[in-house]
């Protein structure tokens, strides 16, 4: 399929439907580009398979996403960013971003006391991905991250305001009040959906000049600039289109993927990689 | 590997490490059984997975203790016991015992007026195994299934009694004291960890004459008449041994493994299925 490299759609993919938030994000930094989000159902969480196979799933979605025309790649898996871009830029030849450079660099240029506390899932903390982001954006910076297990659930069941949430967080926020971090970064594509209890406990146990930032909102900005600075952002006053792909259609698929879209859902397609 | 049937190990497996709380209530009641673990930690959750995938990866585990010499299989994992069993019977020609039968069974003994609820993972209350399952046991009792995801990472976390699991459980145990239920079946491996709470709550919201039936104690107990019908049962004073076998090592998987298992581990080794 080729279509003009300008009004090409973005490929978005993700090993789930987490990744929706950061086509949440896109939309509002670019509502006039077409998104075309795949969503590897069929065999999420990447994050408990060998860092072999992670690349190797991760091509295979991104091959999709070529074959579909994009005219760019954003990764919205913190798993496949923390092995795979450099692998994904190589073999394809196409611009790709990740999510856990940008949200670093976003946590690095928020803080002022280089203090940066993450949150994200057991599998991401253990690969140390953030720290490494960090480095490479800051030679002064010191991370602490903090594995959050159940806050992925939570985000799925809907549970993301009242006493639960309030008190799981409070939890998790411990060891960054101990640390006494001065930014805390969102660093799991299913955290945004939480952000207004994540807003109100940070402010409350860390101080209301403690930021928060989200990798998808970073990685939306990013894609943002990389888009103008090539001249690849489409010129039109039309709204861009959702096309959305997944391998699998799970049971409780559409309650789950309209929460991380923050609207109803457009057609979904199942393809088999 | 030949040896005395009666001295035989008892082959358990799961998807993951959940299957070692069935290998606890095993150790209750049968004391002086060797018994071989077999957790498919490499691919877990078999959730999500196909019903053809999940009886593949099934077959694979089952012919792995096959293959170690085991005199009859327990099937420690919701989702394989929901789908398998009578392939693995057929096909094994050995005697295998699932948990959501006995489970099933032990909840329908335990109901004075049929209402039977059970808590489970999104997988098993879709699947609709205990139901088909409570019917064969019973004509007369009606089940009520609650999907309770969050009970699987707080479990993991070591989060079982406080604040919020018992928030956490409550909110659960609404629709099944809507239902007026008279058995709650915990129906996932996992949630044996978290009995003290789910009594607690069962007992405030239902009333102390609620029972609480758990799916590994009732295979347990099958397992027990089973092996005493059939001169299976070892003849002896001494205390059965532990192996156990995973198909890959998770980084917490010491901690997570010694909860379930309620004391130290053995030595663990590593296969290749």
């Amino acid at each position: 399929m080729i279509r003009d490299r300008v009004d090409a759609p973005l490929g978005v993919f993700d090993s789930g439907l987490g990744g929706l938030t950061v086509v949440r994000a896109l939309r509002e930094a670019l509502p006039h580009e077409h998104i075309v989000y795949l969503g590897d159902t069929a065999r999420v969480p990447y994050g408990t398979r060998a860092e072999a196979t992670v690349i190797r799933y991760a091509m295979a979605c991104a091959k999709h996403l070529v074959h579909r025309g994009v005219k760019a790649i954003v990764v919205a898996c913190n798993t496949v960013s923390a092995v795979a871009p450099t692998t994904l830029r190589v073999e394809l030849d196409l611009p790709v971003l990740g999510v856990i450079e940008p949200g670093a660099r976003a946590g690095v240029a928020a803080s002022r006391r280089g203090r940066i506390g993450v949150l994200a899932t057991a599998a991401t903390i253990a690969s140390g991905a953030y720290p490494r982001a960090v480095a490479a954006a800051s030679t002064r910076a010191e991370v602490v991250g903090q594995a959050a297990p159940l806050l992925v659930p939570l985000a799925e069941e809907g549970w993301t305001v009242g006493e639960v949430p309030t008190l799981v967080v409070r939890r998790y926020l411990e060891p960054l009040v101990t640390a006494d971090v001065d930014v805390v970064i969102l660093g799991c594509t299913h955290y945004p959906l939480l952000r207004a209890t994540l807003d109100a406990e940070v402010s409350q146990l860390l101080g209301a000049t403690t930021k928060v930032v989200d990798s998808a909102h970073a990685v939306a900005s990013e894609a943002k600039d990389f888009l103008g600075e090539r001249g690849l952002a489409r010129r039109t006053e039309d709204g861009g289109s959702i096309e959305l792909l997944v391998t699998d259609m799970p049971k409780s698929f559409a309650d789950v993927a309209s929460r991380f879209l923050g609207h109803a859902l457009p057609e979904v397609e199942v393809v088999d990689l």
